[in-house]
């Protein structure tokens, strides 16, 4: 298995990034499966995507984030036009009057890690590797972007029918979110969001690095394994620098659709090692907190809890999740820069209504063995 | 009293304008008085905006349509910014990358009869005399632009804080209102809402003619006939085409503010020729149904029913009904525009919510002595 930084993105690259990413978006970010599908149709005649490192970018680049917004669980019922994120950018655009020269995950979780490979292909861009997240959060304020202080907009937005809008002069990532959200859900539930338009310098100073070569990597690692016959659990773990923290069967999900969320909790029996110990997840797209069953917490957010296949390591997403699925849940500390005092403002357990939650970090550091494509902070 | 169209709004017209708009808003469009004062500040030192009609302009002409959206009740008790109007305007010049060359009211009802004036005033253009209804209705789909055929979109909406949002590529004008009243909710309750940029040509066809002129000819016979000791109420119900429909007593107010708008109904108990009598009267921002005590139809939409005071003839806003005013209610026939079959798909009873209440039209011409004002369709 490489741990080279990618150069391009080819199509044997989005099998493992639909894994890895699918294994980093803790339950969000959209459908990895979807989205793979509409890329791999396009790039499978040998279309490549150029990767740049946010360390090669000019400080005068203009990198557009870019992803879909929503419950995942609309992401799955309701299928996308195809043109939304690219229409979207095309609507920043239109208002700036300027122009994107390379295009970045706005979270490089789940779908939206190949978000920003469909406009790549349709708008003949490039690549950033990296991302606003390491991983998916279901709000837009809590981008990396946002919380090391880029002007969240102007921003574009457009749904399946076409329809597009743009908002503008919004000093507050809580205020865009509050207005894309409650518009998502007038278009249907679900919508593509691009921008803001940011500079090379500033996706230097704010981008989570390298997430891009990592998911990719990550997934290959896991599909080695299964190749290999070794555990795919425990590949992933280590490649990541995640740990086990339980095996079990899902016993119960609570899942609504709430305010443009999908919100509830699951509940887990122990298998193996953990057999005779109950287990809950409570989750808003991506899991959030995860608890013992005398209700200590094992792992919160920002860090991540990844539900994975007990056998087979697949990911399985929010809207996935159902009764009698034998899962192991991968904890992976989070990357640097949502870890900070001022990232964990907007990103802590308090940040999603858990006050009394105290986030105590995994062991461990974000990466794992694929830690120096990600630790590319220079 | 003169019966001339203008050729220059000034300050000595800002009061009759406020009675006249206030009559023909049917209890919506925002409150007269407050936009009054703020022109009122500007004008007095005997700035002059200019005012053409429609005939007179330019195929190429950009016209832009602007006025406050969201519940009365909302707009007299969240105090204006003042810039909304004129930064929803620089939004979509932004976005087309075109310069409009005149405003118009989007209602000539209420205080929006008094927004285009604001804005006319903060980017230096002239006015049409016009508008989009002949009155003012609560959602934006029930404009003769929108009705017509003119593209709803691209528009441009601001708010107090600053905020501003594009809305393009909606055809249809039913979404248009949708996502502009749900992000007027998440604004607070009210926000400045202007375009699409319409062409003179467009302008011609669409507008309903004049009724700048008719509202302020309007008001200024209602302040004649005060200051002579005639009737205002008979006064105002010649003059306009209108008939008195009865007076009375307010005796109850239901008005919530549900979805974005100021909802509810109001009882009367009828007073001098109409004693012993009881009315009611629906309301969704303006005045919607008249009824007798029998539950039997005296006036719908989209005739204007105009509650003002039964002494002076002052118009009385959805915002300012109470308990135990004396007022006298007149009604107006619907201009022609927004009486045509294709209009009373938009504007008649069933799209209100009332499949069962049949139009029939006041007897009269809207406009009454002042027809040759709006009369103005060659």
């Amino acid at each position: 298995m490489s741990i080279e930084q990618l150069r391009t993105l080819r199509y044997e690259h989005l099998e493992p990034l639909a894994i890895g990413a699918g294994i980093l978006g803790t339950g969000g970010g959209g459908s990895p499966y979807l989205n793979k599908i509409f890329v791999a149709e396009i790039m499978k005649s040998g279309i490549e995507v150029p990767v740049v490192q946010a360390s090669e970018l000019e400080d005068d680049a203009l990198v557009a984030p870019t992803g879909g917004v929503g419950a995942p669980t609309v992401g799955v019922e309701r299928l996308k036009q195809g043109e939304e994120l690219v229409r979207a950018l095309r609507a920043v655009e239109k208002y700036t009057g300027k122009r994107a020269t390379h295009m970045i995950s706005a979270e490089i979780g789940g779908g939206n890690s190949i978000s920003p490979v469909i406009v790549a292909l349709q708008a003949g861009l490039p690549l950033v590797d990296g991302d606003g997240m390491g991983r998916a959060f279901p709000e837009m304020q809590m981008d990396t972007f946002s919380i090391y202080g880029v002007r969240p907009t102007p921003v574009g937005v457009s749904d399946v029918r076409g329809h597009v809008a743009v908002f503008d002069e919004i000093s507050s990532g809580h205020d865009v979110e509050r207005y894309v959200r409650n518009l998502t859900i007038q278009m249907g539930g679900g919508a593509a969001l691009t921008g803001p338009l940011m500079t090379g310098a500033e996706i230097r100073r704010t981008a989570v690095r390298g997430t891009l070569s990592f998911a990719v990597r990550l997934g290959e690692e896991v599909m080695a394994a299964r190749k290999a016959h070794r555990d795919p659990v425990e590949a992933a773990s280590e490649m990541s620098g995640g740990q086990l923290l339980m095996t079990g069967k899902i016993t119960d999900v609570d899942r609504r659709f709430v305010a443009g969320f999908a919100r509830g909790h699951l509940k887990l029996a122990g298998t193996n090692a953990y057999e005779g110990h109950d287990y809950a997840i409570d989750f808003q797209n991506e899991n959030l907190v995860l608890r013992d069953e005398a209700g200590a917490v094992l792992c919160s957010v920002p860090d991540l809890i990844c539900i994975v296949d007990a056998e087979t390591a697949e990911p399985i997403s929010t809207e996935t999740l159902r009764y009698g699925l034998r899962v192991a849940v991968i904890g992976i500390p989070a990357p640097h820069l949502i870890a900070t005092p001022e990232a964990l403002e907007v990103v802590g357990p308090a940040a999603f209504g858990y006050p009394d939650v105290e986030y105590r970090p995994l062991e461990g550091e974000y990466g794992g063995k694929l830690a120096e494509l990600v630790r590319t902070t220079a």
